[in-house]
């Protein structure tokens, strides 16, 4: 994609009216926009984030035995009575139309569990695992956090089915490993930890990711023996020590929640009535379990622990290009730009991801866009790197850049993006 | 996919609260539920026909230049007040939270509109396309026709900017080829029309894109001649005269608006005082042009088009699998179950999709399964079949099934569904 024609503009000064690195830094490097509070465009440059993001969860969803569906926002207002949440969710957004009243779906078990209800007769019909991408919406009175907490956001939510707790463990487990692949995919492995939480009343505990971040809004208490932690909601229950091995040296340190798994067992399974007849001909509950990760919130984190300075630093799988390649003073020197023409369709054909800088713009302007919007690999093609009959190659996590051979920079390229 | 693991139940009745063909097919076989009247969930079958979909538009859209983006459903009341929307747009829904009033899109000028203007300010930054695939809201009193006409549908729209009008025709002509492109690939060109609709107060023509079908709200006036047509809302104004040719015997059909395309000019650039300046540094309002394609809607109608008395009838670009493979008496007879298994591993190695009905079943409740869920071709390895070191091959669209011989059964379906 050539830059001149890409809907693409980084703004000079971060926005006065954002708080958080996240937001600042997102909006700064052209990748999102505020239309409200808590309320963003994914620009083309977050989009291609989003779209990025989206497929490593449903290949580690459809991997685990996941399929994929969509469900609506709207939803009849009666269900959320059946479960007794329409009064008790504080965030929902409700309309009303006639007589009809609708709620704008802050989560989807009211919806999923009537139509698993369709479908679901048998122990021959379960284990089920249902997932979606879907924009929930949520009343935020605090939308302070940039993307990290947001109005409206895009979530995968998946809800399983199950004939017994036996298997319900079983695939949680397996929930449990597709979202360590996901946050170590996405670049987060490191800084995230498996958090114990309240199971509320229908089970010990319910489990959280958490990432390390100051500018994150829960704390959480680590335990460095195990690699695990626990949340603030059940610290005091579990008098700060480690449900895992009775370790009382917890750390305590800022963190937000990039993704939460839930066993539901029959919470939402028994007031729609949702059974199936065993192999005996017995009618059981189904035991269920949910599993969430919002998109947007996974983008600002990233941007919280992947940035500098300078700006943004992409861990490449969820990197909006792979290369960011530039051009200096291409409008008066020909075989400047002859050879980064030549280069971008290369690179292009290799089904490289290439950002192409070829505005009349000055060398400052190009790299402080390269930096502020932090695509993993800058490659430049100036006067000067001609001379050596090279381009010259920069990692945007390195300080050096280094020349490669003019002739052998595809090659080089390919093998530094891989 | 095996049937046994997939989320998919056809029914045996059609469902008895729903008029449209269109809805009481999708619902039999499995690829949508409806949640309430005009609010549909897309199963995983009816899912995977939305992806494909999606994909056609949206390789057409980038081929004409369009950059994807995702707008926000929540749109801050005040925007639609600027445009007058606000009061005069019957189908919207408004949200309250505290002081703040939302209004769930229906249609995203208010949002496009001022986005573009953060972004464009001089002729080098035109022309410019964006879109986007998001589910829109609206009221619909009668929500009468299954998916084709919801109160929450997903919608590929695009908003173009130009610096004249010029431009905007020569784009609008593009987009005019692009949507034709869509409806060619999808299966639906030869029953859909090009159709003069009224341009408003800003332009003499709008388009729509009318689908022929008896299950139609629309009432379309052919052209014969010119292939085109006018729709019930000018075809006064016109004098039932063709306004390419000047035919005065039109013909009236029945037909439903699967796309259309508006030279918005400045109706709401110049509320929003979306300008740019000019070469000569003069500042000039945007003209502006709209795209729109509902999704659900053009299933409703490809459901509608495409159907026969035993089912769906797939366009092989839409269908959600290429193959439909039955297994006969595969529990009695190990060689069914091997040369069937061995088939559709072959088949997924090869690329094709192919859903795969190993259930123990009537034959009787296959094959009609096969032609009500209507994917292309049929296959079918059974101890008769096998008799004749065969396997039945039959084409949704055709009466007769013909044997093919096992060994090259592979390379026989790979050239059938091409």
């Amino acid at each position: 994609m050539k830059r001149s024609n890409y809907y693409l503009k980084t703004v000079t000064t971060a926005p006065k009216d954002e708080q958080s690195v996240n937001a600042k830094l997102l909006v700064q490097a052209g990748f999102v926009n505020k239309l409200s509070a808590g309320v963003y465009s994914l620009l083309p440059l977050g989009f291609r984030v989003l779209r990025k993001i989206e497929d490593i969860i449903r290949d580690e969803m459809e991997k685990a035995g996941g399929q994929e569906l969509f469900l609506p926002s709207m939803h009849p207002a009666k269900n959320w009575e059946k479960t007794g949440r329409l009064a008790t969710y504080e965030d929902i957004y409700k309309l009303k139309e006639g007589e009809k009243e609708f709620v704008l779906g802050p989560t989807h078990e009211e919806v999923a569990v009537p139509l698993a209800k369709s479908f679901i007769h048998s122990y021959r019909d379960l284990p089920l695992a249902l997932f979606q991408f879907q924009n929930k919406f949520r009343k935020e009175l605090r939308a302070k956090s940039g993307l990290m907490r947001g109005r409206e956001f895009m979530m995968k939510d998946l809800y399983s089915f199950h004939a017994d707790e036996t298997d319900l463990d079983t695939f949680y487990d397996k929930m449990t490993e597709a979202y360590q692949n996901i946050f170590k995919r996405v670049g987060l492995s490191e800084k995230t930890f498996f958090t114990f939480a309240s199971g509320g009343s229908f089970s010990k505990y319910s489990h959280e990711f958490q990432t390390l971040t100051e500018a994150g809004e829960d704390l959480i208490y680590i335990c460095d023996k195990c690699k695990i932690a626990v949340n603030k909601e059940i610290i005091s229950e579990l008098k700060n020590t480690c449900p895992q091995c009775g370790n009382q040296k917890l750390r305590e340190e800022k963190a937000v929640e990039v993704g939460n798994i839930f066993k539901l067992k029959t919470k939402f399974s028994a007031p729609f009535d949702l059974s199936f007849s065993d192999a005996k001909g017995e009618k059981k509950t189904i035991i269920m379990g949910c599993y969430g990760i919002g998109l947007q919130r996974l983008i600002g984190t990233i941007a919280e622990v992947w940035s500098d300075e300078k700006g943004l630093v992409w861990p490449k799988n969820v990197s909006p290009f792979d290369v960011y390649l530039i051009s200096l003073g291409a409008e008066k020197d020909h075989k400047v730009k002859k050879t980064a023409d030549k280069l971008y369709e290369e690179l292009k054909n290799a089904g490289v991801e290439v950002l192409y800088d070829e505005r009349e713009a000055s060398p400052g302007e190009k790299f402080s866009d390269a930096d502020l919007i932090g695509i993993p690999l800058r490659v430049v093609v100036s006067p000067k790197t001609l001379a050596n009959s090279s381009v010259e190659i920069k990692k945007r996590t390195e300080k050096e850049a280094s020349l490669s051979p003019t002739e052998k920079a595809l090659k080089t390229i390919i093998a530094e993006i891989k």
